[in-house]
């Protein structure tokens, strides 16, 4: 039984493939998840346990791919982000995404008990969309992660103050939002302080700077000559041979990939971490 | 602390909203599934519990995605169909794809334990990908839903025909493969049938067919007024009021999402439903 | 001298082929051409040698292209029409488009002199730009040439008592938007038949319907079997033989092309020229 | 009379804007120029009046459009290159493309007589296509303008022995073909010097480097401090102010725009002319 009759359907599908030579961004947002904190009893302003779960998909997502070569994450989503050079699945953007959304849900769904234990998940399942932004210069790059890191900041203090006002000054939601409505940054630094001995620099990383995903290797002297031959292949051609990228693929199965909470709008994150831009693994750390 | 330095960086984002007044068909396939099955010991050339498990997280999208008029899977692979004049997510590709393939993973691996009982799941997890296609006629939406379907039974023949030469008469893979290269269906049933005694319309419809996942109403006789009257709405214009969306929304929540497995190909599945392509909720069957 | 150093540069070339099996429309539209008017004393309201012109570079654009079924053009504007099937030029839309452009300002620029004589042309030349919409149904193409259409007769009626307040009613071009500001048609009829004893029906047709330029074949009785044939054509499959293809070009090649001002809202139009829609050429009427 | 019920039809444009902060390249092509060549008898392997009116209206594109930056023809093509960070028209592909198509279209066949004269036009008509492609790094759009100009070198120098051996050797074209098969450049030099005296490196540089037009400024000192402070805009932040955008308009208007046959691929021709790459326009030269 012939199948040519039906087969022309194929070509309806259009090619979606990303700008080849740009930074690949593929964002992760958790579907209606204001039902899901109240739904599982989210703790307010954060509840720890939904980040260590966030943190552990999206630790599966650049332990599975490789070639994600950096993550960033806060509240209920994650940034993955692909080298320029990266070509994995030929840059469709819907392979792309699809793959990193639904490695992200099987490992949060699979992690959950973990991290909820005694609070089992029910329909509907939480779950997550995504979409894929190209970035052509590495400024443009760190200028998002930058935006998301400081989105992050902007709502954490405001979220701190806003709970601590509930929470701790016994307001209910409409006071605390009327007292908080266009105050500064210094002036929500205030109230946490002089009404509740709250010093905001003392809140955990996790919740002020969001957390960082990324393989470990040795940290390098931002001005050593080492860092300047690895920067150089910033430049042009970008296409890495076959046989070079298996063999760097081998590279990065072998090292951690390690979850913290520090800042990347500094130059001082990347200076140190030569391997992230230049997309060629670093040396692996000695065991201590 | 204003964000406004960075904020610049959403202008990268670009659209991808589909084509109005055209099928959606989205897409989903299991990610390196070859592995999976060695992996997990599926029986060849059908097992039940994966396609059970199949069926479990498409049902569970259909449910959660009400604008998904119907889905038809073979194997490892899902297609879920929106009506031409659906407009969920303002039709933007990315967001389609990425929620129907974190819902559909979120319950595989949420479900697999009921299905696989015994056989915990190990990293690294089942993922999935997907894809938007537009079909711009019912005729070309039809003959894509028939492509799968034919291509479920040429599969499901020749695998049948093949694991038997295996499995019952004792060949390696290279001499099954052999011996069926190059031959007809009839000789495929043929073979099955001298050599095993088994004759491959008795096979379960699950294998032969596929599944089709729909909402449930009451049948209809396709000749009669009511049906010219429903088949009008496939006509243009195609915008409807939000509150007629809102009411057949519920409406649509109300019916029970089946799985049965039955030919798609012939007019006799559509004519008798004609819910589905006009959109409109059908009348919920009066309990037995 | 090898080239290959460089020629990776082409992979950043991306696809821009439009959806199959929809019908295109390609919209030219004149830049600055309220300048234009200015610059080189068009008429009020409207200009006869610029509608001929125009006229005369569409027509050359449906004889150059005979894949081109009709065109429709209204003041600076002019939309071509490929049949849902054409697959001119692999759907590119840029190819498309800029072709089209190209071969109707060539003809805009050449044929320029013999509608403006005495009017030489100077720089900056007149310019086109132009775009590609793809409309799924039937109905969305007549649906978007009766919206050209309709919108020819609104501008027209408003321009036309606008133009008779200024040069027969000598106001100036304040008083004569005042006095149209929410006006209904009949209104505007009103006006002109009172005060200018303009019956607004005599105007030429060109004016009030625009021009619709198409190859001219014999015309058919709408209920004729014959039309029943040609429409069926109108179902998939939609590929034809290549040789069927050529065949056809040269039909029309023969046909003579015509620009009428005529309407295309009603089905009349239509009916009586099955072979538009059906993309089939029709009989060459015998010369009289 | 209202024109809502059709202009649902506006919904199925679809936005084609480009990839922010890359630099665009505008490549329009000649539409069977093979043709056109035999039909108005172009000399082989070059033909001077047809380079000058290539030059003529590629020219005139620089001149209508001050965004485009530098352009770059070679036998019956033309590139422009806009700026990464370009804004003209949205970044729209079709409007950008459909635009500088028009523009060369009109001031082709205007400039026809000047540079043909007693070879008038007939139809069809000369005309062109065109493509917009993105180069995220300024390597890319180097690379990609070198490409083209080593395609005019190897071109040429192919052209010039081929015709060469025809025109002076009286070879017919298999022949010519199968005596230049395999061979390298310098064997072509060889044929064209020793046997019609030939020295390549004196041929036209029209005809040996292709045409480069540009904004003339005061040539710069690649070493000075002032190239420096200009080349820092190459750095983001791209958005320029409004009035600043007027501003830079204004002056380019004021510049000399020159055709030259001039180096691309080496440095020099970059770092002499760093308004080019820093969008910033240049001082203008003091007449002599």
């Amino acid at each position: 039984m012939a199948n040519s009759k039906f087969e022309y359907v194929r070509n309806f599908e259009q090619t979606d493939s990303l700008l080849p030579n740009t930074w690949i961004v593929v964002r992760v947002d958790g579907r209606a998840f204001t039902k899901m904190c109240a739904k599982y009893g989210f703790e307010k302003p954060n509840d720890r346990r939904a980040l260590d779960l966030m943190n552990a998909a999206a630790k599966a997502v650049v332990t599975d791919l490789p070639e994600a070569m950096i993550a960033y994450g806060v509240s209920d989503e994650y940034s993955f982000v692909f080298h320029k050079s990266c070509n994995l699945f030929e840059r469709r953007a819907s392979k792309l995404v699809s793959t990193i959304v639904s490695t992200f849900t099987a490992n949060y769904v699979y992690s959950w008990p973990i991290c909820f234990p005694g609070t089992p998940l029910s329909f509907p399942l939480p779950t997550f969309d995504g979409r894929a932004v190209c970035y052509p210069s590495l400024q443009n790059l760190r200028d998002y992660l930058s935006w998301r890191q400081v989105d992050c900041h902007i709502n954490n203090l405001y979220n701190t103050t806003f709970w601590s006002l509930i929470q701790l000054g016994g307001l209910d939601n409409k006071e605390a939002e009327r007292i908080l409505a266009g105050t500064l940054a210094a002036e929500k630094n205030e109230i946490l302080f002089s009404k509740f001995h709250i010093n905001y620099n003392n809140e955990p990383e996790i919740f002020k700077k969001g957390s960082v995903i990324f393989r470990d290797y040795e940290l390098v002297d931002p001005d050593s000559h080492a860092v300047a031959l690895e920067m150089d292949d910033l430049a042009e051609p970008l296409q890495q041979s076959k046989t070079q990228v298996e063999k760097d693929k081998k590279k990065r199965a072998k090292a951690r990939v390690v979850v913290e909470h520090i800042d990347l709008i500094k130059d001082e994150f990347w200076d140190k971490r030569p391997w992230i831009l230049s997309n060629k693994p670093g040396k692996v750390p000695k065991e201590p």
